[in-house]
């Protein structure tokens, strides 16, 4: 059993930054400023508004708060920051993103206009679908890399923060395979001053950010903190790190829907999913090669969740097929259609129809709070290098060396709430209770 | 911490008993034989295809099938009975039912003409739309229940067995309230023998059963077992004993579906579902006195689910409403269809719709299988009263005095799973796993 | 060939007067006004919109709008009123509907807030989920209607109309059948001295309008203008009629879909049609006795299509079931499920599944428009009594005696557009088309 | 007026040749022989179920079949024949398809047996998915086109027929745009003496039955036969013609409910359709060059029913996009799921889904056989050339020279009847029908 971390408090204020200050990003900044103004609700967001039960079944049991059992960061303490190719504030963006009722925007048009990114580092070989002038020049991409821990530097100092943790929101890239040059921490270094290709703008935020001892947290499915020398830094320098690509709408049924239906020995023949989508995630998606690095993404799940290996007679032929369709009358309001085919007793054939009409943005925000706001009790917590326990939140979540990753969201949830137990050193849950029925 | 049972083997045959040998008792009595045949799979089956993770991630996780680590029956050791108020024998019923498919029935011809019902108890005010000669006579509700136990008697005999368990696949019954009759062994059996009219069918061959020290289940949402009286005396006679209602097709998908979205935190505003389906058990429930039974069981999971007084900005207002009609064309195959009007940050509303098509049979057969062998299992363990880890195939779950019942199907998978462990004294798995990233 | 009838100019102001100022009838109004202020456009409406082809298909078809055509009363040149049993102004009763967005109302605010309603004649026995007490008194029914005639003259003169036409927008009445009261003008005007039960408020309306010669259309399932005795009265006043039934949501995709199916000789077996609505209109129906109004107007349209004693093979066994949901979360955001089992070659089976968000009000105001000023335009071409061509817009519509409705939306809509063809002397369209191809 | 066509009797026996004999031939002709065997009903035909109405709506309406009306060839002296590049004959190739019961194909094994494909003129180049031993050697296409004339002449001789018709069956092969070498029979037959490129094998079928003056219809989106070289060829040789693409499963509903929702003039701003198939069709449209064939096909629909350029406000922007799957776990029995986002009142937005769970060859079916028999009847009519009237079957049918195609299936409806009332001198009906209300 794991030794009970000693949890330090959360003074003082805490910066969030932000790579990309899109829909989802000025999504969260709105949303924490209308929260703070009493104006709407954190909803979606376990830091703010999850309980943990603590202690047995019986005699009322005990449901604190999340934040009341561990020391989370005060909401109304936290100032946001960030980087985008677009020069736009936050109001501008937001305003832009029409993710948000304009009413509201309007009504925080002051606090958001405030906030303005400083200058990307960006590469349209990257993102073929995007192009903007608000970017960095440097020679290599190490010196590009300096450039951005300047940057957070001055961050903190302007903003006076005590402590910083940094959550990518900008596109996915270009699909690239894990390389030679993603091995160590020397070899990544090494090819980021020769600038190698397989090192992408969104590795040099992640560095950046692990090398000054930063937690980072990846929400698009690009390579980004998850190769070797990342992990190893990230021991090295004490930062804890979560990636990647933010589990919502469509993956987010998958996991609910695919241990629900293994719990019960159901055999499942084919998983056709498709989704529509508007905005700008949806125009670079639409881009095969930026496609492929979400669609590898999204396959994973159903495999580790249902392993086909040990039950072929149920999940050996499964045919797993995920499409993505820019289709701009939706806007940020996309849907995700599934069908899945199953088989019950005797093999008879069942169908599942799931049409979720949900938002993209808004089901992304709270995930980027809750991780920025678990990170930072993690490094609080001295805990360092993958959080495991965070998982819960992404689509294809890091796992240490020989462990398969976990996809099922009921596993990953027993994880978390169980981590956050153990941090506070009360009795973890296993759901075994025969104890109620003994005399 | 409970202490581990010592599990006696499974010797001999086991006579699986069957009130009620309509579509789902036939389906499963043609199943086993089809699959003792080879001519076809267990799907939806825990006890036969079911594994179970024993030990650490790490290193090859040994993940046997669980009748490899606890001692289930034999599949082949196992014979059928029941009663029914029609003389169908299971070859004729079956047919009647056009659930399987008729050639298969056909190569099964022999061996399920000879299995016929016994003369059921059966009383037209508990069942309206329904009607049968094939039953017994009697002056009082105990003299029927010893005719049920004789009879139960005589099938051990005849048929050889070392042990027998009773499901109950019956009708739905008229909705009867607790009442003081119900409360006592005393109570409850002079009940019986004054023809108490809270006393329905099904209550007496749960009483016979447990009576005779029989593991007893209860698949349809009449209170059966689920009085103080029968869980007092399943604890005198040593029956363990599990109720009540089969979770399938809608209600299985809503403890799957409502965990995974108060996971995330997102909030329900409303929650309609709609089934239609042909056979008789839609016609039974076309009575709205039998309905009333059946719309109980089914509304009570998502409050005890998301907990709306806990969590009264998420839950608070949620609008419920199950309906049930019945449909002709469809026969067994009904089809379920849910709206799900979800609100995430900042109150942002979201849909979810599910479509699911499938067979009530062929999902309730698999789980009269299982609480058979699993009841059989608990009674080799010297487990009796409510087995609330079998609560996992129930819509309506019996809980210990002072106990919520568990609907989250997640909650009682692992209950499940780590009661297993614990029976052969395995370590119960948690999902901490931060040993796996320590040094 | 019907003779051509000679159309009247529409000159000087129209009256449309709407008993029942709730959801549907502000939803017409505002938009009028909003349309007129350049503020948006009134989609859904044929007199404002559609267009007809005229002549042939070669050579630059000709289509021109249909205002362009018929002479069409200027949307600039209508004025509103009404009576309902709240005393809420327009502006405060579309605020309280929520149809339209606050904005847009506020923005109409001054002309909205000047349009009050009359007091209604409105009884409880008939409306059971209502109460107002912005209400007539009378002694008898005679009496209430002749203030209502009162209130119409009063209306005109002060509001300087050249013409007036009357639209029900109230809610759906308890089902009354067609009776001997209903069967003669003496009769009926015997029976509203009398007070006879079978005589309910909307027809009281109906005959004051009739009376008085003034175009009437019915948008609710009431009898309302649906008995001989007023078909018969306006023949003798030269009132043009059309009801019953607004064809919105879930009709309207019924009286679409089943032709195209019966088009191809496919079969049906069962058509289950399921709503959840939550507004007003969704109260009244959740009572048993207002809900059989509504369902028989909405079951009639399948038997009428579908000819089930011609096509005996296709439709005579088809399992029609409609059900209505009081669904709060919705508001008036209605949603139509349809799942409709059908048979193709050698009777194989398939499925359609439609799932319909609407908008109940958005879908029944260019109903409301259209229906106020075709029929204006019928009065102006000396059309009286039944109005068959405007069957396109009702779910029930009345047809002469001997006939059977037309159900069938295209034929519905070639009779109007052949009949606005007519009343021009144009050319009628039958697609034939030969001659294309001729040389 | 057309001139009314004098009629001959349909005498003697009538081959339908198929080129292609996968899933939809064997379907055809397996249901023929069932249906003339009384096994199953021909659902889905016209020519075999449909009825006629003639003559007013009093009094009575007459509706006989349209076989009473006019002279359809009966369906017990019909002969099947065709080609296939695999040379299973109809019995095993119905067999592999998997689309009707194996139990009803054996009970035909013996007629089905003796059907037995001619060898087929094939190249890989045009259907890149396929590939098949049972093909035709030729130096050139013309030469190729005389042996499928001399397989045509050998059939008729063989089979004793008095006529003789043909439907391509066969895959969609590779998009191919009307060129040079397709306007005028001297240039085609110019360009098969060259092996020209534009000339795929489907044409050659098609210039041979028309060069032997027998009616051809396409069931593909093949050009075949839409070009003017063949459209004149067919004037010259007395052929009936028509193309192209049975209408089936989804642009089937899509010319139901488009012209459903702009009879009512509600916007559409997008119309996302996506399928879902795993036959051999749907292996030979996962390649993108097939797939673009079969694509514009389905995608001029919308556009000719909507005339955006005609109602701007409601259609300039409709988004319409369209997906076919390959998905293995469905075979034969398609889905298509389409989302439609549409406008009312005001432009506020609703949505319609529609999932339609079809299958192929049981929808395509009838339309081989109403096709055959009608461009049968055609031909005993002396109609030659493009038959509008039987665009009612296809997808993206053939028009004459300056007309736009019509898709709305209700015209098309209204086309097909009212040809069928002018053959034999009967009324054509307009639906205007004011004589009935007049005195």
């Amino acid at each position: 059993m794991a030794k009970k971390p000693s949890v330090k408090k959360a003074t003082g204020k805490l910066g969030i930054l932000l790579p990309g200050m899109g829909a989802v990003a000025t999504t969260v900044i709105a949303g924490v400023h209308a929260v703070n103004a009493g104006k709407s609700q954190p909803i979606g967001s376990l830091t703010q508004m999850g309980r943990l039960r603590i202690g047995k079944r019986t005699g009322g049991t005990k449901k604190p708060l999340i934040k009341e059992v561990v020391p989370i960061q005060d909401l109304k303490k936290v100032v946001f920051g960030g980087w985008d190719l677009f020069d736009d504030n936050v109001y501008e963006a937001a305003s832009h993103a029409q993710v948000l009722d304009q009413n509201l925007l309007d009504s925080l048009k002051r606090p958001l206009s405030k906030i303005k990114p400083m200058k990307a580092v960006f590469n349209k070989n990257y993102v073929k679908r995007l192009d903007g002038k608000h970017v960095k020049r440097g020679k290599t991409k190490m010196a590009l890399a300096k450039q951005i821990m300047k940057d957070i530097e001055n961050f903190k100092k302007d903003n006076k923060c005590n402590r910083v943790v940094m959550v990518w929101c900008g596109s996915t890239e270009i699909y690239i395979e894990e390389s030679a040059v993603h091995q160590t921490v020397a070899s990544l270094e090494k090819g980021m001053k020769e600038n190698h290709k397989d090192i992408a703008p969104s590795m040099l935020y992640a560095y950046a950010a692990i090398k000054m001892g930063i937690p980072y947290a990846n929400g698009a499915p690009n390579l980004s903190c998850d190769v070797p020398a990342l992990v190893e830094l990230a021991k090295e320098t004490g930062s804890p790190i979560a990636g990647k690509d933010f589990k919502t709408g469509q993956t987010l049924m998958k996991t609910i829907l695919a241990p629900g239906l293994k719990a019960r020995a159901l055999g499942i023949e084919g998983w056709f999913s498709t989704n529509i989508l508007g905005n700008r995630d949806g125009a670079v998606l639409d881009d095969p090669d930026n496609f492929k690095t979400k669609e590898v993404s999204k396959m994973g799940v159903l495999d580790q969740i249902l392993e086909p290996k040990l039950y072929p007679e149920l999940y050996k032929d499964l045919y797993h097929k995920v499409r993505i369709n820019y289709y701009p009358p939706r806007g940020d309001a996309k849907e995700g259609w599934d069908n899945i085919d199953i088989r019950g007793w005797l093999n008879y054939p069942m169908q599942i129809k799931v049409d979720f009409l949900c938002r993209d943005s808004i089901l992304a925000a709270p995930i980027v709070l809750d991780l920025a706001l678990f990170l930072d009790l993690a490094k609080r917590a001295d805990m360092s290098g993958i959080q495991e326990w965070l998982s819960f939140y992404l689509k294809s979540p890091q796992a240490g060396k020989g462990l398969q990753p976990e996809h099922d969201i009921f596993k990953q949830l027993a994880k978390l709430e169980n981590t956050l137990r153990h941090m506070v050193g009360e009795d973890l849950i296993n759901h075994l209770g025969l104890d109620y029925y003994e005399n």
